[in-house]
């Protein structure tokens, strides 16, 4: 029986902070998710709110609330918040899922395993998703992956929180439309909530361990599943200067294509608006970088926040003719484009 | 009064495994080197083995014939491993330095802290340099870094193992013959032990907090110590496919220029040489790619390993005309011409 799930949004899933929630509203998921607590929207259906989809999930004020009308198995933190620390308001929200005997789940860098004011309410137990493993338990790059025959594609941002792991899944799904096989890496906790089963947790791996681990995903998903593709989450931006990663997709996955997630109405990045130093790169320089990385941008996928819809439709048209690769605006339209692009340049 | 070591090279100091012990030899050591244990070379000094100059360090076949002659506070582990796991013969080696009350200094992933047949003898404690600091005690990056005045200067590689702490370290010698104050932040355990006061160790820091506490680490020197330049060593290289690193020091730390570490003889990533996948890319290219990335390459600094010094000599005069920037080969003709260079563009 599939376990089912309350997610905490904490007043922020019109943020995105809840990009976490939003993914599990979305699907897939690996829990049945049957209420989100978010006061601001008490009563209304969550995929409303999200997109104008009723699914039929409802939000709560609180979580004593949610369990006078559902019956969850587990309870998963659906934010991001700044510096990965627990605020009070969704500790009080976690003791009383603790109290219910509800599993909780927890993405944050701050593990709710060494809070012993929850450790000892939780008789329903503790997921730390980020919890760091001991070098002893980690991979190095060993080049394996040069014998791994599914190609792999990266989908890489110009930033973080731009849509990666959301155009990814949706390409898998359309792939499977299309009656192919494509399987997703995760590298961040949500796709693992999502139900992907191969993966690790990018940000919280020892440095030395990231090419590893991500080499040992790759390889044990082909090894057990032969997929005619492999995509890969991709996190932050190759410059973002909080954090830049992307190379370990190109040069460590040695993957095939790019495809790239753009906002054009973002001027910098994420979090980083009263920085002058902090302006996003042009698209043109970050497709010329991906080139000398070894790979190349085989499609573009928007991020429409900001722009209507005639200036993305514009947008849309103007860069097909600037850079001759498919763009997509994924939630929108569908990414059908860049997955005909990709069947015709592997040949699959 | 300044602490004293043994070194444990193992069997290894003719190899680049023994980067360690050599910087430590070359000099400047957080303490004073007063022997190193390699039985192939006991009863020759070190220095002479090196570089034919002697140093009066010598070599001694094993720990115990080494206390018979000097009377050293530490044992440093001075060679890296493969998988940076614990060989047997160096476990006996440690456990008769531990029994001898020596503190034991590691810089391998595998803790000594973790095996209890160690610390149960090690009486004079035990550092593990690379053991890993939770989330909670690491730092975000904030942006303070365009706060900074005092210029950076990243000292990037081609390659992992091609000199770059040691070009580091002389440039920040060199900057000091010409009166003026150069620091340099360490990013690995040998920067640490060669006494560098401000730094991390990138590759045992959990991913998300890389950029963070190299900021961090500049921030606190600059506050400190008001250096004229700041000086960062590299890890790894852009491209190499077993851990791509660099974009941090270019994009997280500001830097105004790239010294680039070229091992003109050497064809493939080291330790990689039987992968085809895994050859190195032009230095013509990897310019390019820095610029792209945000800086540019000021100066080349070669690692002349497998070249007769015509060779050498005649690279680097072809790659001053290449390139129209200083060329050095550190160690046999010194960085005054890097520094010269930094001078001018800095108008230091």
């Amino acid at each position: 029986m599939k376990q089912s799930a309350l997610i905490l949004a904490n007043g922020l899933f019109d943020s995105v902070f809840a990009k976490t929630t939003h993914g599990l509203i979305r699907g897939p998921s690996r829990y049945e998710i049957i209420g989100v607590i978010d006061p601001t929207y008490a009563g209304k259906d969550t995929g409303v709110v999200l997109d104008g989809h009723h699914r039929g999930i409802p939000f709560f004020s609180t979580v004593s609330e949610a369990l006078a009308h559902v019956e969850p198995t587990h309870c998963v933190i659906g934010i991001a918040t700044v510096g990965g620390i627990l605020p009070d308001a969704l500790k009080m929200d976690l003791l009383a899922a603790a109290s219910a005997g509800l599993t909780l789940v927890n993405g944050l860098h701050q593990l709710l395993s060494q809070d012993q004011s929850i450790t000892e309410k939780a008789t329903g137990g503790i997921i730390d998703l980020r919890k760091p493993l001991p070098a002893s338990e980690l991979h190095f790059w060993t080049g394996e992956i040069f014998s791994v025959p599914a190609p792999r594609i990266a989908i890489l941002g110009m930033d973080c929180a731009i849509g990666k792991r959301t155009t990814a899944m949706l390409l898998q799904t359309e792939f499977k439309n299309q009656n192919m096989h494509a399987e997703v890496i995760y590298t961040g906790q949500t796709g693992w909530l999502q139900g992907l089963k191969y993966g690790f947790i990018f940000d919280s791996t020892l440095n030395d361990f990231v090419s590893g681990e991500l080499e040992h995903a790759i390889v044990s998903c082909y090894r057990e599943t032969s997929p005619d593709v492999i995509l890969l989450e991709g996190q932050s931006a190759l410059r973002n200067p909080s954090g830049p990663a992307g190379s370990e997709l190109i040069c460590s996955a040695q993957s095939r294509g790019v495809i790239l997630q753009h906002a054009p109405a973002r001027t910098h990045y994420e979090d980083f608006e009263h920085l002058d130093g902090c302006t996003l790169p042009s698209l043109t320089d970050e497709i010329k970088l991906i080139r000398l990385l070894g790979s190349d941008v085989w499609g573009i996928s928007l991020f429409t926040q900001g722009l209507t819809k005639p200036q993305s439709t514009e947008i849309v048209e103007q860069l097909q003719v600037d850079h001759q690769i498919p763009v997509v605006r994924p939630l929108e339209d569908g990414v059908k484009g860049i997955v005909d692009e990709i069947v015709k340049r592997l040949r699959l």
